[in-house]
């Protein structure tokens, strides 16, 4: 089995392995946010890609998440913060969901073997999940707007880090750069990170506390993992993902 | 003024900024191969995309270089290596050139404000050129078959790190990581180079000599510059770059 990161939307056609296990990245903050809405209950999370599909279920009377440039659109019931999925709002519901680059990335990934979502936050059951799967992992940062960011990247490499020592191989040279980010900065993340244009997009938005939040490691012991329903992209939440 | 990387050519419409000096890199072999033969006194390198077109120029007479696969083409006078272009068989002559991935990502970088290549071996000049051109920089890496590759991002770290000295602002992410590489590896390049997947491929091919070559840093001072004459893309050797 190999490991290989693709650091954008962009070129996914160059990394694309339809065998493999696609891993979408989107620390600040879709797969983060998904992880959470999971920890508190949702039951699924349906992946659009256009506000007008969001709004459209909206009006069929669907909870909608759904962010545009780090901002919640006026019509729709939470943002893309992790701390708008409460369990009081998610538990037991069905939503919908729309970001500016993580929804896009899902999407594109959807003919994979399987897609599941991963954040600093489940890597553990990220890891988990990839080891049992014994499949080639792709791991496909989010970036923003197809420019490579450094938060994907280093989660990527925090990944690429953890799946090496279970023996898997590291496919190119991309997984390596990562895997070295990673080696190098992983007791300095929130200053590495620092210097990223997402960063300071959410730091003058005062979402500070979003930031500390998505860079927590291990927290939730749940993989979200993509499901076709007709041409419809479902997030829930996968089965047992212990190791054998 | 700032400075960018672009890791792919996959990437450069992501990336593309036309008001700005690209700066092409592919440094097993192409840049490296190019500095040295404006070393050797070559009066001009004409770059071409296919093999059709080179074997076309070879039937009408011209010295070419030609290389696919880290091979040099069986019809060419040279292939990719710097040790392939002697002054003796260079110095004064019109050449025809056609790379893998080098050659490629300038041909896509030609509608740029101006285009240059750049290796470690030609890196103080480069350097030179875009202080003097007061221009945006952007780094483009011509990786391998699209993938981003580990040599070309160094050296796109490396220029990063002294146009940052030279006062230029860091663009984005990819910069940022790419100079963070290089900080951390400058002092084992070679080691580092070692993980990467083109370096196997030259190791295997007993070309271990080119890539000391090619890892040499500030020799050559240099710069090639792209120039248009009617549709034909012509490298030639940039007037006076030192510092105002």
């Amino acid at each position: 089995m190999t490991v290989d990161v693709c650091f954008s939307p962009s070129l996914y056609s160059v990394y694309h392995n339809s065998e493999a296990v696609v891993v979408v990245v989107d620390i600040f903050r879709a797969t983060t946010t998904i992880a959470q809405a999971f920890k508190h209950g949702v039951k699924s999370i349906r992946t659009v890609c256009s506000i007008e599909e969001a709004m459209e279920y909206k009006k069929q009377g669907w909870l909608v998440g759904a962010e545009r440039e780090a901002e919640r659109c006026s019509f729709a019931d939470f943002g893309n913060s992790p701390f708008d999925y409460t369990r009081k709002k998610v538990a037991r519901k069905n939503i919908v969901f729309t970001t500016t680059n993580g929804t896009r990335a899902i999407t594109l990934a959807q003919a994979a073997h399987r897609v599941i979502t991963g954040a600093f936050i489940n890597l553990r059951a990220v890891v988990k999940y990839c080891k049992r799967s014994k499949r080639d992992i792709l791991v496909l940062c989010s970036g923003w707007q197809n420019q490579v960011n450094i938060e994907d990247s280093l989660f990527a490499g925090a990944l690429v880090d953890r799946l090496e020592k279970k023996g898997f191989l590291i496919e190119s040279d991309a997984a390596t750069m990562a895997r070295e980010l990673w080696l190098v900065h992983k007791n300095d993340v929130l200053h590495f990170i620092s210097q990223s244009d997402h960063y300071h997009r959410l730091e003058e938005k005062g979402l500070m506390q979003d930031i500390s939040f998505c860079l927590q490691l291990d927290e939730i012991d749940i993989v979200p993992e993509l499901q076709m329903n007709e041409s419809t992209l479902i997030l829930k939440k996968a089965k047992k993902i212990n190791e054998p």
